[in-house]
């Protein structure tokens, strides 16, 4: 397969690229001169060098020397001890930190549990996450986890996964977990919202 | 102006509809029977002697009689007593009863009040709610009162507007004023919600 | 079943109108001042009366007295008496009126034939068609007859079932028959447009 | 800048990609394997060694040998040698070729010339194509040139200023000009045309 063939294969696997588009890149690419792409193909290579995993959230961070292991935010001494905070993936940590309402520290599941999902360890970071609990209980510190999921079929199934999971050391440790409260969002109004919203506003109502 | 025109003219005025759809609509009627033109018309006219505003929460319903004064619902002697329910029109209120998650009773105020707008109560029911809210009250029945307004400016300005309206009677007669809960509503994806949603979802996590 | 509800039913048969638009449609009313409503009501009564069907085009035309058979159209002696444009429906013939590009007469069909359709007479107005070709024939007028019809399965159903519907007419007075030219329409960008509307354009350059 | 940052602002810069999904786009390759990554990187440094600008057309094509100057279409015999199309793009060519409609060769201008601009030169081959032009004339065998060109603005002010261009070509030779044909593209519907669609389906009716 010709190198242009390649890239459009490369191109379509990226999230909402259709055939279409991957190939109008490919063009766009053709278009630019040697540096950008010299550029553009170094930073790809490098992507995983300079980056890894944290070690404590497993969230993806840049990495300047060898021997880094946690990312910003773990590393930062001055936020809340006592909250973890539980997302799906990276971007939606990114938006939770942008809007600067949250203090404590995150955990990254890598992932939600499709529903009736025989082994759901397989979608998320199932023992890491026990092991990052357990270690904070011990430590004294952890005093509720918070489930920061999409509000869809999966997200619900994910935190009833993560509940039983979790029940052991709750059980043992005695933390709270909480989940994001539901009602009506930014924009929402009355005449359109679905019955779930309206419940849920409604009991939660202040 | 002929017909067509004039009806055009009248089509155009309806919720959410252009000159063309509401030539379309001429149109289409021109292709049903005289029947169905006949008792369209008909319908229209009767529909101001079939429907008229319930003297309590203010909302449209239909009178089988001379003399009815007040809609199904504030008839309804088994629904709870101590909640009032402010909103906007009758469409929201339908909704709500639709979810069937609310038992209390309504008052709809017929609009909401435009930011910066000199003269709030040329755009909802005041006086009628400020009637109706202390006769409830002196009736010992009014414990809270719960806001049902759209999430968005207009609404949010409605709902302070309410507030010091009302302020006087809460604190002669101590009844609690409520909002619908902020959060995230069904569908919503951590990655793409905005700030205030989610800083309202972490403030109400439950 | 109460007026509101029947008004809905009749509102949701209207072209693009579903149960809630239709709803919103009755409250939208309930707001209006009765003076609204009974014009609304008179006129849709009127509009029988007011509007009849042209006995040469077919097209609905306002009456301003008993007497009147034909539209402003079919009555104006100055346009092509040569061209006869078939089109679908009265909409299609005022957007073609519009641009004004077009000076002959028409003929609406009142509808499309089905793909497969083993009555196509009970979808268009055959018999009315060929004697108006007929008459006009005879009157040594008809020089051409142009199929305006949309560019889909069932227009070109249709195209097909009028072609030989006309084709004895065109054996005994040789008239000619066409059809609208296909090719880029305003804003057809080459890199989307599809392959019939390609192979049309490059056929028919100029 | 980081190597996250880096690509972020690099995939921003491909076409019809914001800042969100240039962003999801470099986590989606944070969680591919490193064999995912390395080939896309030696795939985009390869892809200007693999690929060059035919000399004939200039479109893009890929090159097994260093001594390849045309492209598989140029050097095609079979085609027909009296046509030359032009078009704006490489992804213009390719679709017309998907609709197989078309037999000769084509010459990709590179762009279009916005209304009111000064240096038109600057956004397309000129000389380029008057050269090919010349060439095939001289060697007898340039008989139809066919401007395929959107139907928007753009296209039409690029087109203008071709027939300028070749005006002196077309005078010496003879050679004659063509654009792809104007009417109704598929599935447009005769009620929802614009003016000047109607105008040119009519006049291109056959």
């Amino acid at each position: 397969m010709s190198s242009i063939e390649k890239l459009v294969e490369s191109f379509r696997q990226f999230p909402g690229i259709g055939p279409r588009q991957a190939r109008r890149f490919v063009y766009f690419l053709l278009t630019r001169n040697s540096h950008f792409l010299d550029e553009l193909s170094s930073n790809l290579k490098e992507l995983r060098n300079e980056v890894s995993l944290c070690n404590k959230c497993f969230r993806f961070f840049e990495t300047h020397s060898e021997n880094e292991k946690l990312c910003a935010i773990c590393n930062n001494q001055n936020r809340n001890l006592s909250e973890i905070m539980i997302v799906e993936k990276d971007v939606d940590l990114e938006n939770i930190e942008r809007s600067s309402a949250y203090k404590g520290y995150y955990f990254v599941i890598g992932g939600t549990v499709p529903i009736l999902e025989k082994e759901p360890e397989r979608y998320i970071r199932s023992k890491e996450l026990l092991s990052r609990i357990e270690k904070e209980c011990k430590n004294k510190r952890c005093e509720e986890v918070i489930f920061a999921l999409s509000n869809n079929p999966d997200g619900d199934n994910t935190a009833n996964f993560l509940n039983e999971l979790l029940a052991p050391l709750r059980e043992k440790y005695g933390f709270k977990i909480s989940t994001l409260g539901r009602g009506l969002s930014t924009g929402t109004e009355l005449e359109y919202s679905d019955t779930e919203t309206i419940k849920n506003a409604l009991q939660n109502r202040n």
